[in-house]
């Protein structure tokens, strides 16, 4: 009996030890983001979006800290739709006692670490929207966004799906968030960029689009791979438990799959780009690997690794046309975040009916659909409201010099651009 | 009786696989001081700057398997202030019989991942000093000085509180090292920076500060994400156990803990920052991060998550005015290192008093006290000793050429800052 | 029963999740290449190599999946020196009875960890390879020799000794993979190299050896951490177990004499160069962390720590002659990785002597006789079939020019350069 209770403890230390692990992989996704963002823009935006990214995390953080955790896994919940507000998250953890009493609801991991885990997918979300309004927005008025975006609209819409709500209810299936994570993002995104317009210079008025390269393709390259790397915690903790044959097995086998849709990604949209524009465009390959990753996201568990990689290929295939039509419509994303998370969000969660026999493609439209919207109407409705308030556009003069001067008062590569040299 | 064992077994083997992931994250915080000094410098002492950094860790790393670790965790001590010089590390480990042997000192983890753990710990302390006596100091001084401070300066206080010495019998509490490691690394930093002097240009003769703007901020900000992911290793692994439910339970909150203090420190630094100068200071931002960092570090278990946040705000706001201060003072440090692991370090060991009941103003006062005058008397000493011998700050030709020509014979981006331009 | 059963499979848990981490840590070593890479070329090659490594990467876990996890590791090998094809990996695991069943063949973790955890090494041969060839070499030509080295060079020579071949038969001992994984991936890169010529300018009608300097030192050395901290799960992995108190121990040894090693190598190579050349160069440096890692490989669980320092102070010190030597023979690698990975891949496969009672040296000459052989002359035909095909190398012009404009359309730094100028 006591062996058996050791066991018990040493289980439940090895299940949260994963957690932890598999959410500091994914906290180290925020810096993927920011590098990756930060290559992809202009040198003289560099330091604003750095600061964002920095920001909006310490934000995400504190925000679900204070409301979100307990919006989106309240005790008790007032409706399937409504989970009601809690108490701020505190320091006590599950006690010995009720880890030993047996039964379906025993706690077999600390709360904590669950918190942890799940701290660090708001930020994921958050970091999507600032790729695609960089060059352009003001920085406060988008860590004003932050706050309600990661105190709010994502945690209720979280709490639909993986708190209980009615989409849980209703079959939405979404393993780790190509849903609740990745186009929640990208819907907020969307919203910010129509309210915010293009870049100057982006498009001409006699229709042409304008390639605006970014300053550091190998930062942007590091912050793929990070980003690759954070994935495998993102999928694999959210299988929640890993201490018996079945579970580890299958931790393992959304490792396999995770990276293989990766690979299928990158495969895809270096060769569609070949053959749309002529040459292997880096940036595309990057944007597949991110697509490939995005689209196995919302079941990395049923396909076969061979169908997991399927999956990322079509990912990589839609994320290069999704951004040559996004272009088209001239919906500015200077980082390609609506497509890779947008748009390769919708597709991962419809490929779940591929290979999971649970799901069905209303209850996958449903659920998608809800995100889309209820991220969408509200972000376009806070952004707005910011907008009436303060503005969420930066002067014309301050766009045309660069940001990083006028929010930071910093350059980013004060020697390398020889726009000021200060410091040679 | 035989299942038991195997369980005692499995346990031991969970507590040394969570030291030697702990020790790989803290490892990775090389990496993260690497990037965070390198971008800060300007692009003409970056080549000098990353030398001082590899080959400071693998110093440390050398001299902590000499002599460092038996001095730190001596077999037998002299005494409470005098451990002893012990043997080199050897690769014996534990025999199973004696992790068998049941009782209070049965070995629960590898002693050599501890060592793997601590040595990183060594590392650590030695990095804050390579960034604040950048841009000036002669890189085989500076080595010289690491052999002595990882070999004997830092293992003789690290002895004193972790190895049990006095300061540990006093009642002095830094649970993760505020004082053993940043502390230690700021007063010899302070040594270093006092007997070198200020770089030439900093301070003009009518009183002005002039800023010298880090090349590469990308690679700062990239730095500060990589050290705050390590220290969930640092903190993290400090509790020293995972494999039953209490100690999961603690390792899960000293990882909240430690993240929304740093998260706490960024959102403080940047306010503060936009208050005192007008703008979102990047660079405040990140050391708002370090500092909430270094002061959750003394004791990241009995606060509350919100607690934790609030000591990484106050954190965050003495690091900025601490910045300020030195720079009146015409204490040069170029990447803020003295102030990040020094003035926060010293909140971080006062902050301990709020809230573990243990902790006494007075007993942390003598640990602070201790650890700054020990290592302040001994660095200077050896900084002292090293000018005399061979100096330590380059030519003032040099210092105004950058010191990588000098020093390293390589440019750090021969192709960005136009000075040279070969390789194009 | 119950109990043990339990136990029997958190153990399982405990070791997947170990191979799952591990492989993890590997990946990441990818993202270190490419870092390295990147900071080793010329501005103007630093897109393609990028593309080129995470293309790479993709397309050897693809093929990996498709045939070369079959051959290295075949249920029913024809014969010791030819294993035959097997099927693509499915995603099926270890059923729960095999891993009670109890026995010598008991599974004891995840058979798709094990896929995840090798596939990734055989990027990590790929990842060699491109480093030598950089900046002349075309893109899709060198991606195609990526699909026939990791589907099929890799794997035989990986069968010859892990899968349970004729060298492993012979006595042959390599750890992790100085001979399977580095001596291959170098063998391959010098017939890329000796077939494809040096870089225009790199060698003088009259002898001279003009040095090329990388573009980004920061980048470089952030590929030599990551590589470093990937490195722990290289080797730390490849114990392939962890769950009982030997192991555990042998875990944490393996993961102090690797860190010992790159510590002795980074230490030997600054001393060296700066008694060759005078000045204490990075890149040295750098690449004698490499060596010592790449030494310690085939075998860092015999040695003590100071031993493994030692050999890797040998491994720091060859390196820097290595590459010497190689610029003589006009044997043209941007990188250093012929001799990282071949020369010290060598010293460290004979240096298993030193301490492994087990080894004698006619086997390790045997291994890494075959290896050499097999893959150099498997690699030689390769290439020189694509070279007929299709052309191994750029124009002269594209090569002035830069392959990143003519194979990928982009500049990787258009603002700081200032050949173009784009988008400033």
């Amino acid at each position: 009996m006591e062996t058996a209770n050791a066991l018990l403890e040493t289980k439940y230390a090895l299940d949260t030890f994963y957690f932890l692990v598999c959410g500091a992989l994914v906290m180290w996704m925020a810096a993927g983001f920011s590098m990756l963002e930060a290559g992809l823009v202009r040198a003289k935006n560099t330091t604003e979006i750095l600061t964002k990214n920095v920001s909006l995390y310490a934000i995400a953080c504190i925000m679900y800290m204070l409301m979100g955790y307990s919006i989106m896994y309240p005790g008790e919940a007032v409706s399937a739709w409504w989970p009601g507000f809690g108490a701020i998250l505190g320091k006590d953890d599950h006690e010995l006692a009720a880890v030993m009493a047996g039964g379906e609801d025993t706690p077999y991991y600390s709360k904590l670490s669950d918190f942890f885990f799940q701290v660090v997918f708001v930020a994921t979300a958050m970091s999507i929207v600032s790729g695609a309004v960089a060059e352009r927005m003001k920085l406060w008025a988008f860590l004003l966004f932050a706050v309600v975006m990661t105190g709010f609209i994502y945690p209720m819409q979280g709490y639909w799906k993986w708190g209980g709500g009615f989409l849980d209810q209703a079959g939405f299936l979404d393993f780790a968030g190509s849903g609740v994570v990745h186009l929640t993002g990208a819907s907020a995104a969307l919203a910010g960029v129509l309210l915010l317009g293009a870049r100057k210079g982006k498009y001409t008025r006699d229709g042409r689009v304008n390639a605006i390269p970014g300053a550091n393709l190998p930062l942007a390259t590091l912050g793929t791979f990070i980003l690759w790397l954070g994935w495998f915690g993102f999928n694999g903790g959210s299988e929640l438990k890993l201490s018996n044959v079945g579970e580890a097995n299958a931790v393992a086998l959304v490792f396999v799959n995770t990276n293989m849709a990766a690979a299928g990604g990158v495969v895809a949209a270096l060769i569609t780009s070949r053959l749309l524009f002529g040459k292997a465009d880096l940036t595309m390959a990057l944007n597949g690997a991110l697509a490939g990753l995005v689209a196995i996201t919302a079941e990395p568990l049923t396909p076969t690794p061979l169908l997991a990689t399927t999956i990322g290929v079509v990912g990589g295939v839609l994320v290069v046309f999704s951004i040559v039509t996004l272009d088209k419509l001239k919906i500015d994303d200077p980082v390609g975040a609506i497509s890779v998370h947008g748009t390769v969000g919708i597709w991962g969660l419809i490929a779940v009916v591929l290979s999971n026999e649970e799901a069905t493609i209303g209850a996958q439209l449903l659920g998608l659909g809800t995100i889309l919207a209820w991220v969408f109407i509200t972000a376009l409705l806070t952004w707005f409201i910011i907008k009436m308030v303060m503005g969420i556009r930066v002067s014309e003069e301050h766009e045309y010099e660069g940001v990083d001067l006028a929010e930071c008062g910093l350059e980013a590569y004060p020697e390398f651009t020889g726009v000021q040299g200060s410091g040679k």
